[in-house]
């Protein structure tokens, strides 16, 4: 018998690498917070032993979900002005209020609550893009979070950064601090196309390649977008982003609702990866992501939640769910994209958008444990007759039971261990207070 | 001080009548399973008094969902065949699982299972369709909640009725034995218009029109059932339906994602009504429902969530969320359906289509006390700047506290009070054995 750090008994194991698999009555084990072992729980009985075993009869163990777009710290935000059209959604309410309380308090209070929110909805990872990315690698760090911090470069200026020099000299230097952090990464954010100019994405590109990191930025998210670069550039932005080098594997290009006919070989070609937020771009009214052609030509596609005033909650189960409905429908076709495959996107085709998938997002030996469990005996979700359909079509929050990162056990029984949960809602709240009042 | 039967104090009441207006700090006065008054807290102490006082410090009350389009014994069928062509699904699975258990048992103990869940999801209102409607009449009366049942007609034999003759004379019969039930109200439903010929429609149009209830019917589900209808009719079903007198208020129009420009004047010109089941829509890949333009013509639309075969739950709060979400993406609009509007549709719109809206549907004095409790205070749900928005666009079903049907609390802080969770779970799992094996 070998004494391991700790075990995981489940009704049903899902690893998502091999795909559309589940064993059942199966057993993972934990040793210095990897995965040393995922067996049949009546042979891991003969073979392991630990002080902590947990029993989860009735609960399935997924990868937990990798949300690969989100403005974490705008959860203070969530519900500050909906139903609007964008450019007043933007220009009335959603800048002034950055620009009047946005500081490092904000982000770290907001990366906070949304930590706290992923947590509960069974996201281990997460690929953030906001100002003052030190705040919100704080936060992580000290939730036990596994991040990807944006270190966002843009031409405007904030209370983070003067210009788009000074923004990416920041960044870099929050690279510098936390290289070799066992759960924090960085990835260079540059806005969007039409918010940053030539000369910084040719510099992003080249500290991409140079550091190896991917960049995280919004692309084709509406047909106004597109317009406007025609108009001002001769050409659309994907184009752009071909001459300046931008297309790469290193890009994760997000929600690309214009997608022609012509793209696909492109993306392919350069590897880029795409990032699907479905609730953001339906309640924007952005346009439709072609999901199921995308897959059909073998590109990368994960999923995003976008930031809360916008979506509005960080709830990846849900968003898996919307991911895999509304891509049926845009392909008419309702085998589009089935269960596993929107499950893949959710974690693993997260993993490797941000080049962590030789780490996370699947259940495999040697991979660190980060896991989430589902109780599957709930009333919504009876009778279980395959436990992928159930957790995608079926499964709510609520039944997220225990997360685990790095074997670290973060939700535990619907507790968070790391987040203080009465002292997070009472500062959402005082900073709803103050943000009424603009 | 008057003695009264309950009081709900609560932080925030939405009446929905009228639109778009909340009470902060306000209370419910229950009398007789109907609503006596509805006023500030601090008047209330002074004016009324009662022996059950519920103090909802943190919640919202609202009316009570009406889920207008339901097949609620397939709750057992929750997830057997997913992500399959829609002939597949139906000929290869559903229709040989009806065929071979469908019976008086099944569909009472799959209606009972659907009831918990949708009382856990804060519905007070069903409208059903499916075989065995004395089953589900039986099931809805048992757990005590208000449901409007179907009585099913369709061209072919199944174990509940040889043809439309004899579908329709045990579906009067049922209407009679349940005439005047405070709870159970009956609607004649023939199940599209591919399945039931042009003699039966008649007689369930001039029934409809003798007994004043309302007709439920599937119609303009897919562009499929449009071409088919072309090639063996000559005419698009809503045509016929026009031919034979069926478009009329009575009419509850389920799905309708296939409508013509000169569609929007006929609909509005009959007072139909249009039920839109968006999560079920975009699963099967039927299209999609013009929502923003239906209302703009003033037509009632309402809100269903279709059965657990193709959603794969009963969630109204999740399906009000879709229908806002998606509906502003066809419209390219994020203005279109905001929140006031979308609880409109899961509320008092579908207490319209049913004639039940002076009963029910919207939070007004005289009118029974059907009312769900949303919990507001949770991670999810941090900071509120608007609490109907908040419900939209944030809470998910675990944040649905309580729910009174005519004053009787049936949910009662998650439990429920007529419903043995246990039992029904444990059935649930054994019907799934059964049906495992076909």
């Amino acid at each position: 018998m070998q004494n391991v750090e700790s075990i995981i008994h489940a009704r049903w194991i899902i690893p998502v690498e091999p795909e559309q698999t589940f064993y059942e009555n199966y057993s993972l084990v934990i040793e210095q917070g990897k995965i040393l072992d995922i067996l049949a729980t009546k042979k891991c009985h003969k073979k392991y032993q630990s002080a902590i075993e947990h029993h989860l009869n009735t609960h399935a163990l997924i990868p937990g979900f990798i949300n690969t777009h989100t403005h974490a710290a705008m959860n203070l935000m969530r519900g500050i002005a909906d139903d609007l059209p964008l450019m007043e959604w933007l220009s009335e309410h959603i800048w002034p209020v950055e620009a009047k309380y946005v500081d490092y308090q904000f982000v770290k209070d907001g990366t906070t609550l949304a930590i706290a929110e992923m947590l509960r909805c069974g996201t281990t990872t997460f690929n953030d893009m906001y100002f003052f990315p030190d705040a919100a690698a704080k936060a992580a760090q000290e939730a036990g979070i596994r991040a990807c911090v944006g270190l966002i470069v843009i031409d405007f200026p904030s209370a983070w950064g003067k210009d788009s020099d000074d923004y990416l000299h920041k960044g870099l230097q929050l690279h510098e601090q936390y290289r070799n952090h066992p759960l924090i990464t960085t990835a260079l954010a540059p806005h969007a196309p039409y918010t940053v100019s030539d000369e910084p994405l040719k510099k992003i590109q080249s500290y991409a390649e140079k550091l190896e990191i991917p960049i995280h930025m919004h692309l084709h998210e509406t047909a106004d977008e597109l317009q406007q670069a025609i108009a001002n550039d001769g050409m659309r932005p994907i184009e752009r982003m071909e001459k300046l080098g931008l297309l790469s594997p290193f890009l994760m290009a997000v929600h690309m609702t214009q997608i022609d006919d012509k793209d696909y070989k492109q993306l392919k070609r350069y590897g880029v990866n795409i990032i699907y937020c479905p609730e953001s771009n339906l309640k924007l009214a952005s346009g439709f992501c072609p999901i199921a052609e995308l897959h059909k030509h073998k590109i990368n596609i994960a999923i995003g939640t976008d930031g809360a005033a916008s979506n509005n909650d960080l709830d990846m189960l849900s968003e898996m769910r919307t991911a895999a409905l509304l891509a049926k429908a845009i392909a008419k076709d309702p085998s589009a994209v089935p269960a596993h495959q929107a499950l893949s996107m959710a974690t693993i085709n997260g993993a490797k958008a941000l080049g962590l998938d030789h780490l996370t997002g699947s259940l495999k030996k040697g991979k660190v444990a980060d896991i989430t469990a589902i109780n599957l005996d709930s009333i919504e979700t009876q009778p279980v007759f395959e436990p992928i359909s159930s957790i995608v079509y079926s499964s709510n929050r609520e039944q997220i039971s225990d997360v685990w990162i790095q074997g670290k056990h973060l939700l535990n029984n619907r507790k968070l261990t790391t987040i203080d949960e009465k002292q997070i809602k009472q500062t959402a709240r005082e900073w709803g207070e103050k943000l009424s009042h603009i």
